[in-house]
């Protein structure tokens, strides 16, 4: 017995006036999704627990089965890995955004339009910074996709207990603060700030920005580090469950996490990350795993992205894009010797543009599980599921039992 | 306010082909289950929690209300107290079953074929029996029903930290290990070892035996003890609850269990622990128990020993007879002053022939319960149950509050 889990990201949402008091799952009516429901047992999943709304990162820890209240170092450290950088101890890692401010460096773009092209060129400004504040102190910086990357701060006395939030509108960027009263946090807080400032004084101006204004394109003209972190440490997936797992996933954060406990990551050409990445690519490269793997985790950001931009159609088009991808997946595999999870890690409703506390829809498909009449994949038919209200930290327990291998206690 | 709870030992299962997609509970449509379901309200069960595969010991401990992660030393140390050995500090106490073994003492029949005949004069053999190891060691040996029976060291410098597993086919019975560096774990596996040895020399030969090969009979020519345990510590139900128990079983476990919580164990002729046992005789007795008690636990071993040897119609029909049980008590007790709750303590599928961690069906009826509109007793019915997805652990407070002794607090 083998598993696929598919996650679509914040692809859970509200019901929405202008779809008749629909959610974007079901006016997608995403026929695959559906076909696995009806294959299988609903519920609801609260990845941490009611009210608590949970960054993609300790989500998908827990639905691997670690206590993010436990492994959690925060999110630069999963980013790093997941970039591909060899965190070391002492290590400061951030995920750090390409954005556009003003000549206040108060942030008007969080994502500088979705940058894509020239970012090489604009990394490489990056690569040449010195810091006054930071001559002992290596700067790596990796771009990943698009306007996204990681920066790690490598040397002596550094803190990740600094203020480095998620770039925000309206607020200037370089006002990152030590959270407690070492002279590491103070001192990191002001190498970051520097960054800030120096990474706006070598990009502001460069030729790719002035071609982006010319096209009237916000500029990527700074670069906000944010979500400190630094390296975790997991216990292998393969030694807790004896799984040999793969992952499928475009962005860092995903493959960070899944490096981390032992799964092969696997990079597939077209992934992008946001709504117009391939699916089809990522059914592919789930379908190949499998063939080596006995579990197999595909991510797709788009879902979040879109909910984030505030973007209904475009969250309605990658969901059915992943409904494709599941029916790829659903047509090769063979229910008798491979369960399907399908869930989303948390909720984005589009008209919030954030992550909210909702419970979300699941569905586990596989075997001669006892099906529950539930045929829809979606917020409303998951009320009705026979899994009932699950946590995060379910799923593994919950799926090690169909693979044949429960935890076991009591003779 | 008096309760019943029926326990149907491992009667969840999952959906067969053969059964047309349907469970055995299912296809058997037990009319009187399904009455009791109408009546009240139903659910799911996990006895410990989502992806743990209990044994019967711990579940039954959980919906008594004890945790068992506290109260737990092992299988044996139940088995013995229900068998009716008086466990002292020190004794390391193991279920011990007949089992048939060829010459390499490899096992070729977990349970010797049921037997049921013989077996007094087999375990007479076992009284006499003079180890090397063990000379000051007293081995109690007592058998319980058919090829079940319990065995006790009891002496100085013994150890229950040994590795004495479920008798499995294909596998040498004496290979029991130290699991632990200690002196007592490396003596009392090694004293196991000749124990084993020795009842095959005493065993294999014996006319009895003879006379199973001669009618082409599996011999009992070996006991292999396992479910090493010492004596548990349980605070009386009386005590705790305020409550009278009676316990009508078949099987040591439960027994030992009852009567370790201070039930009364009462003993029903013709009650095996296999699917012949007979239920109305055990309706009988629980009615009868009902008159001076307020809570009757009536355990059916059947369904899981149908289910370990994969005998689906054994299942459907024991369930039919536990069916026609539960018609018994229905018929005499009056639900505005007793409660009945019927569950059963985990799933074990015919198909896999072993415990899994599926939740299984719960049902409570009695007094005026708002009931949920549920009115079949099955996995899949109890999905859309209004008690949703519980613990065995709630099954005490939840029964306790129908018998108007909630727990309270505040004012």
């Amino acid at each position: 017995m083998k598993a696929v889990i598919v996650i679509g990201d914040g692809m859970a949402d509200r019901q929405l006036k202008e779809l008749n008091h629909l959610t974007p799952l079901e006016i997608a009516e995403p026929k695959n999704m559906d076909r696995v429901a009806s294959l299988g047992v609903s519920g609801l999943l609260y990845a941490l627990s009611p009210g608590v709304a949970p960054g993609s990162d300790v989500a998908t820890l827990a639905i691997l089965g670690y206590d993010p209240y436990k492994v959690y170092t925060g999110r630069g450290g999963l980013e790093a890995v997941g970039a591909g950088i060899e965190l070391r101890d002492g290590d400061v890692a951030f995920r750090c955004d390409f954005a556009t401010v003003n000549e206040e460096l108060v942030v008007i773009d969080e994502r500088a339009g979705r940058v894509r092209e020239g970012i090489p060129e604009l990394a490489a400004q990056i690569r040449d910074l010195r810091l006054k504040l930071a001559s002992d102190v290596e700067i790596i910086f990796k771009q990943t996709l698009g306007f996204k990357g990681v920066l790690v701060l490598r040397g002596e006395g550094l803190s990740p207990n600094v203020s480095a939030h998620k770039p925000k509108l309206g607020l200037r960027a370089d006002l990152i603060r030590p959270l407690d009263d070492s002279k590491e946090a103070k001192r990191t807080a002001d190498i970051l700030n520097e960054f800030i400032r120096a990474s706006y004084s070598v990009l502001n101006d460069h030729p790719i920005n002035q071609e982006r204004r010319f096209r009237g394109k916000p500029p990527a003209n700074v670069l906000i580090p944010w979500g400190s972190g630094t390296r975790p440490n997991l216990a292998p997936l393969q030694e807790r469950y004896g799984l040999r797992g793969a992952c499928v996933a475009a962005v860092s954060l995903i493959k960070g996490i899944c490096r981390l406990s032992g799964m092969d990551v696997i990079d597939v050409p077209g992934a992008t990350g946001e709504i117009d990445t391939d699916t089809m690519a990522k059914a592919s490269a789930a379908l190949e795993a499998l063939k080596d793997h006995d579990l197999v985790l595909v991510h797709v950001e788009g879902p979040d992205e879109a909910s984030h931009d505030g973007d209904l159609l475009g969250k309605i088009s990658i969901i059915k894009k992943i409904d494709l991808m599941v029916g790829a997946i659903l047509e090769k595999v063979d229910l008798e010797e491979t369960c399907i999870v399908l869930l989303a890690d948390h909720a984005t409703p589009v008209k919030l543009k954030k992550h909210v506390a909702d419970p979300t829809p699941i569905t586990i498909a596989g075997l001669d599980m006892v099906r529950d009449g539930v045929s829809n994949y979606n917020e409303r038919a998951a009320y009705r599921g026979g899994l009932g209200c699950i946590r995060g930290r379910h799923v593994m327990p919950i799926l090690l039992n169909l693979l044949g291998r429960p935890m076991r206690f009591g003779a």
